[in-house]
């Protein structure tokens, strides 16, 4: 498999985890050596993988059913970041996926997650939105 | 400097550009080699340089004042990602800049921002939020 191919697994592997509520597999993703962070829709930063994994802990007891679509990967050497959209319960989320290859393996180190409120066909216009 | 200042001084000079409306700084602060992506907050990804920088043309002409807040570099090797809280008008946004170094100089290839409704010392709870 190509670099990018390996790294879209790696956000195949985070999602199964999440949609299945398999904290266990969600555990092993999370990257060991490098940095850790997550951001939760709504919520501030979490830093440290101590917090970040206690967070997916608590949403994995009730996982919910994720469309991922739109997927795509983009690599920098040992790092990595996917952009993918997000369709829960019939609303968009878009999110951004880090990862860093430790010892071979594609691990993540941070996932933002956001609303979806205007669709692509939308112009930009500062007028609208915030930035 | 360490390699995390040079993270959080190149984060400074993309919020600088941002509220100074500065085109130019904006345009030489994104990657050139490495792969650019952007999600502004309520939009779906943008991917690649081209659109992103049209992106930032169309926002810079009517640029906000930012308060930037919480910023923590989180370096890995070549490339390194910054969380950050963005206040705007008075709302909490909160983001992810991914950059990576080109040729000695740290470039930015991502950013999301996007709503934060909740504070920090709201414990997870799968059951008030999508996740």
């Amino acid at each position: 498999m190509s670099e990018s191919q390996d790294v879209l697994a790696a956000n195949d592997v985070f999602y199964r985890a999440f949609m299945e509520g398999d904290f266990a597999a969600m555990d092993g993703l999370w990257a060991v050596d490098a940095p850790v962070a997550c951001i939760h829709p709504g919520w501030f930063t979490l830093t440290g993988r101590t917090v970040v994994i206690e967070s997916w802990r608590a949403i994995l007891r009730n996982p919910p059913s994720v469309l991922v679509s739109e997927a795509r990967a983009h690599v920098m050497g040992a790092s990595a970041f996917v952009t993918c959209v997000e369709t829960v319960a019939g609303t968009a989320l878009v999110a951004t996926n880090i990862f860093a290859n430790e010892n071979g393996a594609w691990r993540m180190v941070h996932h933002q997650a956001g609303h979806a409120a205007q669709t692509l066909d939308v112009a930009p216009d500062a007028s609208s939105s915030i930035h």
